[in-house]
């Protein structure tokens, strides 16, 4: 391709402009799962769109839905080539616990080489990376190598509810060759690494209820069943002691890896003192024969992740509380099916449940498990790009997290996705303090110039067969 | 005593003026254990001094403490007649959850017979019925049958961190032969009822940290411990199934009830199903081999009152949060003690806190367990009060709640205190909707003037004995 580097020289010249815009796009609050965020999400999309559209992309968009918009922007102008789906999110997960931001996680501040902020890597630092990429290549070559079109979603934090709908709606508008996401952690500054499994999940709310309204526990403290302790009780029951989940038939479909991936895992996946500093404890937990990168993989997992119940303001309230919700998240693996492990978790609650206790269970989310080849044409061009853009071999991953969109670009659009994160374990996605890593915002940008050179230097096969490209990797082979 | 009759036809033709007088009483959102309301809760007791003010009695004073203020008055013209110290606390519990109340909590209704709002009940219904017996007396015979000193404390729901120092720099100030507080439930609207034994209380925070910051549950979930799992589990391990509390050591100074005294308990005390119905529970719970009230009063209990730990907000977030904390709530029977109970709960903790996980332990209130002697001559005053004002005997009634203020008057001051009850044990004492008896209210009052009556009959040893009063309860004999 002409001038590469020319392209590479503009994303150099330009650091300090790309951070200030990085910035910017910080400020905006954008919770999605926080109703009164709402308008803005609007105005972090408007700002978003606008932004597409100053560095030359076309068909802007702001696509309202039933929840927050989505924003869409694309550069057709190279029939012969493949299309890439560049996706990504602007909305971020809510701040709280706020008390414990070391700065105000919407004031995004730059110290030594991070930047903070709530987003900062989840996932606005990275999308933008690959914004800046297009930007690069539009301000210097006037062109891109391939047809590229951006999808960036407002509510991947809140459970995707809508994307779904829109992608079945818009099959034929979004076609594309393979989806390009950064929406993840490598494991370290030069350790680039693609991602080629994800757990699926499952968001669960139990409520247990026993009492027409709050008691006083000195009168009553005793005698009564305490809604908030049957609570406990059965969030306690989940697990056995052997790290397992105990709700029977959990594990009946849960595949076995091949001991020849355990042993590539065992080499290039981080370790289990990596794990644990990666994490800021102190040991590790879990099932029993397998390490903790395949604990957080290769093996489901069910985490409490919050309990609302009783008193939790300042000081004592001397109460039993007439009810309690616990918020879980299950994390799934091949070839589990979150629909049906909820219903297997009805099952099991219903049975442990005691007398004179009303159990609720609402499910809330829901995502498959998903896999791509790591023979796929677009996995070989990112392995290329991180070589070149990280200067280091990619390692290939498995992460614990859930990408539900990976499954929808399967399933409705029919395309693979590659997944090429830009984070670090340590930048703290969701928690307080969250940070991006400003050289791996730079070698991000890189990364993103020389996967889509890779991916121009693929020949497309005859327009027809575009749909399908998934199910057969050799219509995009070189 | 001359005129009896003129002070209950007062009493009865100004009813509708104490309800209002109530309601603007209620209105004032005194809780305590919240800071944001320390000013309502100096402006509630100017408001209340005003009052005592008003209806004649003297060296009224609102006494500032640490904390919230104390509101003093006194009225001392029976020189050779007992001295009444009639104790209540203006302050009221948080009225969170906000969202169960049917109307505002601070903005007293009137429905039906029942007045409903924040501390309706507990405790400034119950207070109120005293300061309006008082006026009766004032405004009709001119003088009250005994000496009255009225303390109203403003910390009550809050620990009474300041309440005990002050007694102790005034105790010479404060003398007075018994002590007479409403701060309880009766069995029905005409079941009177004098409380003699409360259990103690013990109130803990229990905080678990294993993590150097939140961590997102679908990355590391299934390979390091989860501390708000931990809390649950740890929490869950403080019952048997038998359900009585597993620290080791903690039934040791539990001193069991004869077998005469739980048989009249079982007489004149609740039955199960009138506990369940009170609860508005639909079975029981506890410690086998005893009854419900029997569970509530002469056994000790742990209830679970709260937990902070993860995320409570709308939706769902994927976290594992670094630390979670419960809030526990002992009640203690005699000869339990609440720092010996604590040391035993510290050791246990450590004992069963799993590695990597750092647990810590704060007490935030104390109080023994407090019984009076049934054959106090002022215990016999409150009978007849009864009986006259409710038109019922009296049942003698062990409650399960804590009132420390009974240890102080007791330790401090050397004098016993009656137990007076106004309640209904449908109350909702601490709970959403809050409600007081209007019948009970006006019976409350009556039953106060014939209780100041009735004292008014008790002749006085020599001033000199009257610090050890409550030791030889025959020193107050008629």
């Amino acid at each position: 391709m002409k001038g590469a580097h020319r392209v590479l020289a503009f994303a150099a010249a330009n650091r300090c402009r790309f951070v200030e815009e990085l910035r910017a796009f910080i400020r905006f609050p954008s919770v999605s799962a926080q109703p009164a965020h709402a308008s803005d999400l609007k105005r972090c999309a408007t700002w978003l769109a606008d932004h597409l559209s100053k560095i030359g992309l076309q068909r802007i968009n702001v696509i309202p839905t039933k929840g927050h918009p989505l924003v869409y922007g694309e550069w057709m102008g190279r029939r012969a080539r493949p299309t890439v789906l560049i996706y990504g999110h602007y909305d971020v997960q809510p701040a709280e616990p706020l008390g414990e931001w070391r700065a105000s996680p919407f004031e995004p501040i730059v110290r030594g080489d991070d930047i903070y902020g709530r987003g900062a890597a989840d996932d606005k630092g990275q999308l933008f990376a690959h914004v800046k990429a297009i930007e690069c290549f539009l301000r210097t070559a006037g062109e891109l190598p391939v047809n590229v079109r951006c999808l960036f979603e407002g509510e991947e934090e809140s459970g995707s509810t809508n994307f779904d709908p829109f992608l079945r709606r818009h099959r034929k508008a979004l076609a594309a060759d393979v989806a390009l996401m950064s929406d993840m952690a490598i494991l370290g500054p030069d350790r680039p690494a693609i991602t080629y499994s994800m757990r699926g999940a499952l968001s669960l709310e139990l409520e247990v209820r026993g009492l027409r309204s709050d008691l006083h526990s000195g009168n009553f403290g005793g005698a009564v069943r305490n809604p908030l302790q049957v609570l406990c009780e059965i969030l306690t029951s989940l697990h056995g002691a052997d790290g397992r989940i105990r709700v029977p038939g959990f594990y009946d479909r849960v595949r076995e890896c091949s001991l020849r991936e355990r042993g590539y895992m065992r080499r290039y996946g981080p370790s289990d003192s990596e794990v644990l500093q990666n994490a800021g404890a102190e040991c590790g937990w879990g099932e029993r024969g397998f390490s903790l990168y395949e604990r957080m993989t290769i093996r489901p997992s069910l985490t409490l992740n919050g309990i609302v119940g009783g008193y939790q303001g300042e000081g004592g309230k001397a109460v039993i509380p007439a009810h309690a919700t616990g918020k879980l998240n299950f994390r799934l693996v091949p070839d589990q099916d979150p629909h049906e492990i909820e219903a297997l978790f009805r099952e099991y609650i219903v049975r442990i449940t005691p007398p004179g206790i009303r159990s609720e269970v609402r499910g809330t989310s829901y995502a498959k498990p998903a896999l791509v080849p790591r023979d796929h044409p677009a996995i070989r061009a990112a392995a290329v790009a991180y070589r070149l853009g990280f200067g280091a071999e990619p390692v290939f991953l498995r992460v614990g997290g859930s990408l539900p969109v990976v499954n929808s670009f399967q399933e409705i659009l029919g395309i693979a996705t590659v997944l090429m994160g830009f984070a670090l374990p340590d930048d703290r996605l969701h928690g307080p303090n969250e940070k991006f890593h400003l050289p791996n915002f730079f070698n991000g940008i890189a990364t993103s110039i020389f996967f889509l050179r890779e991916m121009g230097k693929i020949s497309l096969p005859r327009s027809g067969e575009r749909a399908c490209a998934c199910e057969r990797p050799e219509a995009l082979a070189r």
